[in-house]
């Protein structure tokens, strides 16, 4: 895995880079949509292709529950399982087990937790979920750490940090053994966490990068905190990265806090949100959510949005997309997943022009300017 | 509306033709795929389209619940407002007001009944039901007809069919009167009924031949009567037909239904069998049916069909539609209806072609030979 810096747009500022994977190029800042279940909810690998996707999160935790791992290998590796030959990132399942799974007992060597889909009781250690990516043959595995919820008092994150450092130097190690019968070059990305704390978010990522990964990612954040906290973390973490790997911050987000996070120097991004609010009926535009279930576009023959070239758009009405969520059709739930993928994909290559052309600042006030309708602080 | 037989296999048997619609042009034999609300159920016009697909159903009796024939007149007509720019036929919702909806009273006037969406009270008139399908903007229209359940006494299948001809009568008028409001030429099918009683069969198909209509079906039948019994009324009513008048057998069927059905002169059906049963997790295949979610397809990696070209057999493995299946995912669902879909197009397209090259006798015992694993009549 190879990671080349192109353009930055301020010392501390966005980056633009090009993140080379064994199964092709990643341009940064790049969001990857979640496919928990290795598959993006309701879309098929052409239709991510065509929103402009290139790399896409699926889910350790959920894909070891079902199909299991050893079957995804036998498959040929998750790109061959779910039909998707570009880069994917496999998660290291530490969050879906904090938070999905039945009762848990984390102990140094790792954590035994309970299937939230028969209860059956299984065990997450460091060395295990590195074999597990290993099997899923993803481009970029994560190491398990331990997230805490929030709040979560000093003491508490401490010791959640020294877990994931400890458990960071062990997976290093196990990636390293297990080199041999990776299928190809697989990355390994550390992940900080440390809560709200600034000390443990700086004490745990300076420590990682001694360590020494492919990739740095922040963990633990967009879990309830304030929106400026969540920023000053950010902030702090990437100030403390190096600038020649790529950075991940986890989770993250919504339109405005991921183009927030750019320009702080974030380059990789993943979330449910373009998926889960598409299912719900939301839609986003240049002019921020739009909820097209709603009654108001009953009668409104527009598309989502005019300027918008995605299927969805070029094809079909807000009134026919309302139609189809009153009547419970699964075209509507496609529909409007692949207009907010393509939305966050179009983002997102905007930005990165942005600092390509050195107009990085002048970009991101004027998006705000139309998404918040002038109102950049609401 | 315009139809020219090609090629006839038999005096009395399989025919190729072809059916000019404002839409375009539709070569029968020919499946419809049952679009119920504006939507073939998990697919995009654009996979109907690559699936063979040339002329789609839609149901009136939903349309008009949801989002109402004004609403889609408003909105440009069916075609524009679900982005199918093919031909449509819609039925006249008297099927559905006998089988969905709730307290009926069929007056000869026409039916009230309760919607099953609110238990609102509505009526549909033989001209009412016109009148919706001009606002549709369907290329064929059909008459409201009254559907008997099976089995039904002579008497009250009498009564049915001549309520259904006076019905028809009150069709034709109302069509001809407000032919001026057409948004382009639309066609209008008579409908035959009888229940599974020859005399009643005979006599209302030569009236409805008598009064003229652009094309003559077959209702009432695949309602729980004996295979050999519906295929008898088919044989009855199709050799009552016009020849140069395009043949509907309403609702039917399973893939050899519909080739015994071809083999009786029929040129036109509809069924939710392909894509109700996909969603099902059950798929067609040249060999027969195959439940696609069943355990033992867990680590078959070859696709539904080696010798398929659809979509779902081009990059999806068993073992994975199989997992999208276990999961829950909509992928699942799009997949085997897409595959589904092909296969029922396909299947036609061969059938015609078999009458046009003079060997569908042979086509046909083929078929069965391998359908049904060298057993036709299991």
């Amino acid at each position: 895995m190879e990671f080349r810096l192109e353009k930055t747009d301020a010392p501390a500022g966005a980056r633009a880079g090009v993140l080379k994977t064994a199964h092709g190029v990643v341009e940064t800042p790049s969001f990857m949509p979640v496919g928990t279940q290795g598959t993006v909810k309701t879309v098929s690998p052409h239709e991510l292709e065509d929103a402009g996707v290139r790399m896409v999160l699926a889910n350790t935790y959920h894909l070891v529950l079902r199909p299991g791992d050893a079957l995804v290998r036998e498959a040929g590796g998750l790109h061959a399982f779910m039909g998707w030959p570009r880069p994917i990132l496999t998660d290291s399942g530490g969050f879906q087990v904090f938070s999905l799974a039945g009762l848990r007992k984390i102990t140094d060597d790792g954590v035994r937790f309970q299937s939230h889909l028969d209860g059956s009781t299984l065990v997450f250690t460091p060395e295990s979920v590195v074999d597990v990516q290993r099997n899923l043959g993803s481009d970029v595995m994560m190491v398990l750490d331990e997230c805490v919820a929030y709040p979560c008092t000093r003491e508490d994150a401490a010791g959640a940090c020294a877990r994931t450092l400890h458990w960071a130097v062990r997976s290093k190690r196990r990636a390293e053994e297990s080199e041999a019968r990776a299928p190809f070059s697989q990355g390994l990305f550390g992940i900080g966490q440390g809560s709200t704390h600034p000390d443990l978010r700086r004490s745990c990522m300076d420590r990682l990068v001694e360590i020494g990964f492919d990739g740095y990612a922040i963990g633990g954040l967009a879990v309830g905190e304030p929106k400026q906290t969540m920023m000053e973390a950010v902030a702090l973490s990437a100030g403390l990265m190096p600038p020649d790997k790529p950075r991940y911050l986890m989770g993250v987000g919504k339109p405005e806090d991921i183009v927030e996070a750019i320009a702080l120097g974030i380059d990789l991004f993943d979330c449910v949100i373009p998926t889960r609010n598409a299912r719900n009926g939301t839609v986003y535009t240049r002019q921020g959510k739009r909820v097209v279930k709603n009654a108001e576009f009953a009668v409104d023959f527009r598309p989502i949005e005019t300027s918008c070239s995605c299927y969805a758009c070029r094809f079909f009405s807000r009134a026919y997309l309302r139609h189809l969520f009153q009547a419970g059709e699964i075209l509507g739930l496609r529909l409007t997943t692949i207009h907010n993928l393509h939305f966050y994909m179009a983002l997102m290559q905007e930005a990165r022009q942005a600092v390509v052309d050195g107009r990085f600042q002048a970009w991101k006030k004027a998006f705000f300017n139309v998404y918040y309708g002038g109102n950049e602080s609401s």
